[in-house]
């Protein structure tokens, strides 16, 4: 298929990557920045495009891999196109797209950084469209890049998105907060490589229910008391520990 | 070396195991419970003991493994030994071992769960101890069990204790939190695995700020918004998920 492939972020640079590689062909990349369209179309054998006019109307298929709050506004400046358009976001709406004739939604449900190379064979990837050819069409793209390919309706997919936004986002942010008390102690943030990769593959057999350990699991509020105590002179670090301690405490049978 | 193990839970036994496998003679497993101490004991060819009188004088090095909130009382009725003895405990001081002429600390540094099993010389193990020659004797039998053995303080290692509670059980809490998510919509948690081992194995590289991405992390508020709406019916997911996004977006430069 003749693919143009609207933004050059992360989503964007994998998944066009994936197509790529895929043998489709990539006919354009359009960022209002025109380096960073430069940078990805080179990779991909595509022309770089930076004002929307510029969008050529005849591909078969368009994915808008942007910023959330600004498909809507891209949208209304795109020509008219025939060819299906979908976007890549978890948590906004197919019907942002409705003054395209054939439109959906191709979300593939992984966290992407650009330097990092990522299996798009384990993907899960959720597809939602206004026609059930366009679903098929977009089913069967899926499928060349992913094994998990399936459908799923706006609501199953802003779901899976906040669930990401725990097991990914806030994940994340617990590694950095964890880095920030090893910094003040001087130890290096190595010493928790293998911790965190257990801890992840843990649950890729027990559920997390089974997994939990440490002080609040054990209801153990002597050290939570002086974990507390050490982590007072840092407002973000202690508040969080609290409310997170206090949360499993409640849930523990 | 002949070792006696106070305790039978998850660190007590992959500790045993690991001692086992590196041919030191376990001549003890203590539990209150008899039936924990069986077995375990059963596995290590152990006696196993449930009364503390019953613990053997003559042993090289006692390992306590027990919840830290008893370690104390137990001590105090433990029999004198001239062996070292030490506790395993992350947020403990030594100081509770001061009574033994010969104490210290082994710390291994991972998350245990009982069935699952564990490749020990990649846990990073802390030692210390009241002399050199205690500590020398520590390090030397962390060696035969992990590669990555170091002396550390009580500070130093109480820091990496809380640094773990972020990077593990509260990362667990947050795969709890996502699951509950897509339990609400029919969503199997097996989506979130590829993701899941995707964010661990990142920060096995990059730094956690480098990596940390989301709605978040773009200041995408409009995301933002939508989640949180979905999200008031539970006040545990709302309230986590306001204070993390919040603390994230106070880091973004």
């Amino acid at each position: 298929m003749d693919i143009v492939i609207i933004g050059s972020g992360n989503v964007a640079t994998h998944l066009a990557k994936a197509l790529y590689a895929a043998k489709h062909s990539i006919r354009q990349i359009y960022s209002r920045n025109v380096d960073n369209a430069k940078v990805l179309a080179d990779v991909v054998e595509a022309e770089p495009v930076c004002a929307v006019q510029q969008i050529d109307t005849g591909a078969d298929l368009y994915f808008i891999s942007v910023k959330d709050d600004v498909i809507s506004e891209l949208v209304s400046h795109m020509p008219d196109v025939n060819g299906i358009v979908v976007h890549t976001a978890g948590s906004v709406s197919m019907t942002v797209l409705s003054r395209f004739k054939n439109h959906g939604v191709f979300y593939p449900f992984q966290t992407f950084t650009k330097e990092t190379e990522v299996d798009f064979s384990a993907i899960p990837v959720l597809v939602e469209s206004n026609s059930e050819s366009n679903t098929t069409t977009l089913l069967n793209t899926g499928k060349q890049l992913s094994n998990k390919v399936m459908k799923a309706g706006s609501e199953q997919r802003r779901d899976l998105h906040i669930a990401a936004v725990y097991a990914c986002n806030f994940v994340n942010y617990m590694y950095h907060l964890a880095d920030d008390v090893l910094k003040k102690s001087n130890l290096s943030f190595e010493l928790l490589h293998p911790l965190i990769l257990e801890t992840a593959t843990k649950v890729q057999k027990a559920s997390p229910v089974k997994a939990q350990t440490g002080p609040a699991a054990r209801k153990d509020y002597q050290v939570i008391e002086k974990h507390l105590e050490t982590l007072k002179a840092d407002a973000e670090l202690h508040d969080v520990y609290n409310m997170l301690t206090n949360n499993i405490i409640g849930r523990v049978k």
